[in-house]
């Protein structure tokens, strides 16, 4: 389950972790909290849910000014649908954060997800609280990573290195957890980036938005939007300027490989799924088509079933909002192989065999302009159904 | 399979069909035709796919002007994404069935679902019809329902009386197919109503239209739209005019029917999905939410376990693009039994008793205004992910 390559991974500088087990649900970390030595430059996007949780709604106040200093994470309770009692829980949950990061309460972050609708056992988490000493920290990222997840089954960390501008080495670490469920209640992203690099906030803003863009709001397991889904980066500075455009790069490289390793893991999947629709008139039009794919039940269970069946491409096209499509200006493919209009009946051996492997990449080109969206995804499975019909709360 | 009641439903007077076996796939029934002796009164609304086949172009076209003389449906071949060629067969095909309803091409409905990408096996078609005598006609509902079939477990029929404004009987009989698959291709569902009572074609219009919004058009399997729907009423008069209320009403009841039939017959489904959504500022608002329910494979895969998972629905409200939703408003239940906010944890062994029934009815009330939607689904089982994963093109 460990990625070698992993295990020596550790927060950039200027930031701290704290990981633990408070009792939540069973023994497993359920207690995450990175900290800052202070402020940091910082951007936050969170769910569109008109159901979102306290924890939301608080820490979109608080990182309304552009930063934070320290991020909490309660994992196997999402604290949603819990009432007054669920905000002041959160609240106070979040001042044991600003205690334990010597920060103001209006400096944190703070995130939860699992069961909905059940209070969180505040005596447990206090005590929790009581027992971490603040030179207790762990910056190895692997048991951050761990910490946050839920029913995952594997931790999401990547990273990425680049030089500041005096030459020294400057990192972004991104943890992500998702999408799993909990006894199964609801699906859930939480995804935090951290880097050393100094950078003005609205530039860090800007470029963060435009990752999480073409990344995780790109990524769909299952149409199914949580109340809980929250993107965070924090830059410490602790390493200085870099160049922009490099420091994007590596924000934007993070955030793609946090997004392929969510769209693997997702429920039951077995394989993971990119669609690229080019030749569009608008990255939207691009994007609904993609996404009207990448969804579709009918194309996610034939590449479960390594059947390049084009036709539900077609179907899953024609029925996307995007308007202007026309079908005979579309084509259609795996991969570089394409099979509509013109299939090579002759491929069709290979391409069963491509659909056997890992990850299975559609191609759709609108023939109408020049831009193009692409989105992950992954197969719909009997494991899907197990997981989420066999269980009982 | 065969329900009693409908043995011996004929069609309504003014009407002939005509039902046979060309060879498409197998020995099964595969050519319907329905003529009427006369241009009839008629509406039809088909699929907004733009990836939508010949059938539906044509039949458009031949529509628009409110008028039809007879319906041919093929079933087991779709004749989609066939390029010209399949234009020049749809088109041939329509010509075949105005011959035989000695009528004009323009006054024909064709439709056709089945496997996509494959032409019209023609030769076989002509010498079907070739086959066929004018006076071969069949009026049993049953045979035509089940020649329009293709995946489907069981046909789909329905008819409600009423009188005419001289006392005598009016029929309104409909037949629908769906969502079934084939080979498996797409999913498409057809329906085609029938009545002899005599209304004037914009009042018919109208009221159909009305009809399908709240039957047809609240009803999802899958999320995934159809290349070929068709849904279309003929009026031939032959019974008189009628109360304008009764026949509408009478045209509801028979869509609703059909409707439910349809939901039932999911590909895979185990139990009908009924959800409501009451207490909304507009139909829109209340049509948002409740297709955002019936469409989550969480809410979904949970009725099949047959579990009150109530977080789910609240947060299939919560992601649905339903502007206005204020989550402190919002009751949700199960049934007559409400689950939140209040839920009285003593109901919780009625509810999964409940769930475990052939159908299941989500009510969720937003708080906001009074109006209501009611849309029609199935949940997410394994037979899905078989049906659709594990056949091959």
């Amino acid at each position: 389950m460990t990625n070698p390559k992993f295990q020596t991974l550790t927060l950039p500088r200027g930031f701290k972790g704290f990981v633990s087990n408070v009792g939540i649900k069973d023994s497993t970390d359920d207690l995450v909290i990175i900290a800052a030595d202070q402020r940091c430059a910082s951007s936050a996007v969170f769910t569109k849910s008109s159901f979102s949780g306290p924890s939301v709604v608080i820490s979109r106040a608080h990182v309304a000014d552009g930063h934070l200093q320290a991020v909490g994470v309660i994992s196997k309770n999402a604290n949603v649908a819990t009432g007054k009692q669920g905000t002041a829980d959160a609240e106070e949950f979040a001042e044991l954060v600003a205690e334990l990061a010597a920060t103001d309460k209006s400096n944190v972050l703070v995130a939860s997800t699992g069961v909905i609708g059940v209070p969180y056992p505040m005596a447990k988490i206090r005590s929790g609280f009581g027992a971490i000493a603040v030179s207790d920290f762990d910056t190895d990222v692997l048991a951050l990573a761990k910490g946050i997840m839920t029913t995952d089954t594997s931790p999401k960390v990547a990273s990425a290195t680049l030089k500041s501008i005096q030459g020294d080495s400057v990192q972004v670490v991104g943890i992500a957890k998702g999408v799993g469920m909990i006894e199964p209640d609801m699906a859930t992203m939480l995804t935090f980036l951290f880097t050393d690099a100094e950078v003005p906030q609205p530039e860090l803003d800007a470029g963060f938005r435009s990752a999480v863009d073409r990344t995780f709001n790109s990524l769909s397991i299952d149409t199914d939007t949580s109340t809980s889904d929250t993107a965070a980066i924090l830059a410490s500075g602790a390493a200085g300027p870099t160049d922009s455009e490099e420091l994007q790069q590596a924000i934007e490289e993070v955030c793609l490989a946090l997004t392929r390793q969510l769209a693997s893991d997702g429920e039951g999947a077995t394989k993971l799924v990119v669609v690229t629709v080019s030749g569009a008139q608008s990255d939207e039009q691009a994007k609904l088509v993609a996404k009207s794919v990448v969804n579709s039940p009918l194309v996610k269970t034939a590449v479960h079933g390594a059947d390049p069946n084009w036709g539900r491409i077609a179907m899953a096209i024609g029925k996307s909002p995007a308007v202007g499509i026309d079908p005979t200006k579309v084509r259609i493919g795996f991969a570089e192989t394409e099979v509509y209009p013109n299939l090579d009946t002759g491929t069709l051996n290979y391409l069963e065999e491509y659909l056997l492997g890992d990850e299975v990449h559609i191609t759709c080109d609108l023939g109408l302009g020049n831009q193009s969206w692409t989105v992950y995804g992954c197969d719909l499975t009997d494991g899907y159904i197990r997981i989420n019909a066999d269980y009982t709360t």
